[in-house]
């Protein structure tokens, strides 16, 4: 695997890098053993938003890799002195880290921190800006379902213009030779988009013949004051349904990066069919995606 | 040990597997090797209240049986994001939880989780439900104390109607042999005892010749308004105090499952007494305990 | 290495024992295995006040010696129930600490959990006492630039009333046989100052001819209340700055235990110049002085 320094966004790999990404966390999903232990190597889990299953699967990755792992309780930090982000990093550098993994509400705050830093930096959300590890997360779930990427239809719905998931899943879907078609409330899509994606009339049209609908999380206690519409109304023209996912491929599957707003989003009981849902999947692949991750920005440390 | 998939409350367990529980427990605290190691185990403490002890103990005995040991910070998650505790559950263990360790303010949560996952679930207190390890701590106590549980007089006092602790107490004494006398404020007992087990009309009574007294903790804060006591009215009525333990057998000895509320429900001196008092000791076998409990429920993994 | 059961304080500690420990964290700190690993051995980590990179380096000392580390979540604890500091520490134990290492608000703290308790203590920060790791880490970084302390001029500016690492500093250093002098705000100096140390009239009186220059951090959010100073008058009166270091030694070097306020008590730029700045190598040896201390204090263990 071409080896790198950071992983701050997909805009930065190439092809190949992430072909070489995915195989090696599909190789550690059917219980190979890490290429690369990172035995004494030191993960500092630095989280400024919210998160359950992504530092828990960052948190498992690296102690799968034999790295000690550290969780900054950003909210006991130095933070909250008013230490720039840039010295916070720099601090955690000097303690020994060999990678940090930050998330952080502000876009390009990984790679202010890369910027800062002579340590590996690993972008796990960053604002609205990229979420590269959960779009690894569901190539590697749509490769595994579907034996390739390339030639893949699939259709991201909800808020596009303000989610990270959507935007590095675009970019690494389109790199991969996927075509992605958007829907969402008008508002809420992007002004333009790129090349081998397209913006939809609606739902259905975005859904229509997709091999995998994408389904984005609503923040739903904001969507009534923002979009003037209600849950159920939200839920008729945006939510996906059994019946709406009737009009995509025979085979279609439905991912979505959790977590989930059941009777908003997605239909409850079509987020539990196992032979729809790729939902807990995603979950599942989250560990060896980030293991693989892991061990390539620290390759030569 | 017969092995079982969930430790979710007394109630389940035979009398053999809670012998066999109590058994490999005694033999760790002893200083035995675990019988059944968990390496490569992926332990979730998922912590919904407040805990010193429990938590630390659930984390230490993961640790020592050499499992990776992940504590949620509930706070932090998705959890404020709306996420069903179920759909929080299956997360969890999609991300390769192979036991969830529950702590939670409602009856029946870890029995919803149980529910809803395939890895193992371990109940850490569920509301005014069940405290399963709490209980096994106190029996092993015991019964390292008096080399028996059957035929042992135990008096509990306090809070009754409201205590996991005294719930699971209660089915695990009853079930092994022991007889359990309640006592407490009126508005805190139970409305009906089961067999082998009866309310005393005040503490002294159900003190007279017992052979254990088990203070529960008092929510000091909310005991003035629910009860219209003052601190001192409860410690002169239901508090724990050398005069009144002398009532007890000569032996007697004395349990509280902490923090304890010193000149509240027990006397300072006497918590501190190491002939009387078993408190500490009870933490000390909280780590050998829940080590026993935690291989048992992934001995089949 | 004498070995101690504790490590409140530089106050109780001989030349000697400062001297070992140093030794140690040297040749730490220099790639050496440490002597002493602490496999088996639990430290948690009680940290009572906000911390980023004293909890970080706590813990990856422990992680580094092979010990359990357990990271007490304080605010989620039975501290919140009203538990005394002294009952807490004793449950601490009884869990299986071999080391408590604690942060807290109060003078005296970590003497009185030591005193509570059977197992080490190591004080990371006690009110406005001492913290000694720091002062173990500030003279390690002299030490390796100057191959010794005896003889080195030291200033100290800042809140020197109210500062631990001052006080620390101060012991360790005149311990050593370094001299101190003291400058800062009027109202923020000692009343009086011990053998070994003076108060300079002004910051530059303090600088010239000083090998070392140690910056302390201003709560610059309470400084305009307390000092009736902005934070420009404050820079201009007591903030370092190249023009200000250029009366210190040629060789003179900065010290600052961080989180730093840039443009504050100290100029951004000086504190990034590597040629003057020791302040990311104080961060780095932060880890092999606690791998030290840990080790020291649990040695007869």
């Amino acid at each position: 695997m071409g080896a790198f320094r950071h992983l701050l966004g997909i805009e930065a790999l190439s092809v190949a890098q992430i072909a070489a990404l995915l195989d090696e966390a599909d190789r550690l999903a059917n219980g190979g053993a890490p290429a690369r232990p990172l035995h004494g190597c030191v993960q500092v889990n630095a989280f400024y938003e919210n998160s359950t299953r992504t530092l828990l699967s960052f948190e498992l990755a690296g102690k799968r890799l034999g790295a000690h792992v550290l969780n900054m309780a950003v909210a006991q930090s130095s933070v909250a002195k008013g230490e720039s982000l840039a010295d916070t990093a720099r601090t955690i550098e000097a303690v020994g880290a060999t990678v940090i993994v930050l998330r952080h509400a502000h876009v390009g705050a990984a790679a202010a921190v890369a910027a800062a830093v002579g340590c590996a930096v690993v972008n796990a959300g960053d604002g609205t800006g990229e979420h590269p590890t959960q779009a690894l997360v569901d190539a590697l779930t749509l490769r595994r379902r579907f034996g390739r990427i390339e030639g893949l239809v699939v259709a991201i719905v909800g808020d596009i213009r303000h989610s990270r998931v959507a935007r590095s899943n675009m970019l690494l879907l389109t790199r991969m030779g996927a075509t992605v078609r958007f829907a969402g409330p008008p508002t809420l899509l992007p002004d333009e988009v790129p090349a081998g994606t397209s913006v939809a009339e609606n739902i259905d049209a975005a859904i229509a013949g997709a091999d995998a609908v994408m389904m984005l999380r609503v923040q739903h206690e904001r969507m009534v004051d923002r979009l003037d519409l209600s849950v159920a109304d939200y839920h008729a023209r945006y939510g996906l349904t059994f019946a709406r996912l009737a009009s995509a491929a025979r085979h279609a599957v439905v991912l979505h990066p959790g977590p989930i707003n059941r009777g908003v989003e997605i239909d409850g009981a079509l987020a539990d069919d196992p032979a729809r849902s790729m939902i807990l999947r995603q979950v599942a692949l989250g560990v060896p995606v980030r293991m693989a991750c892991l061990a390539a920005v620290q390759a030569d440390l």
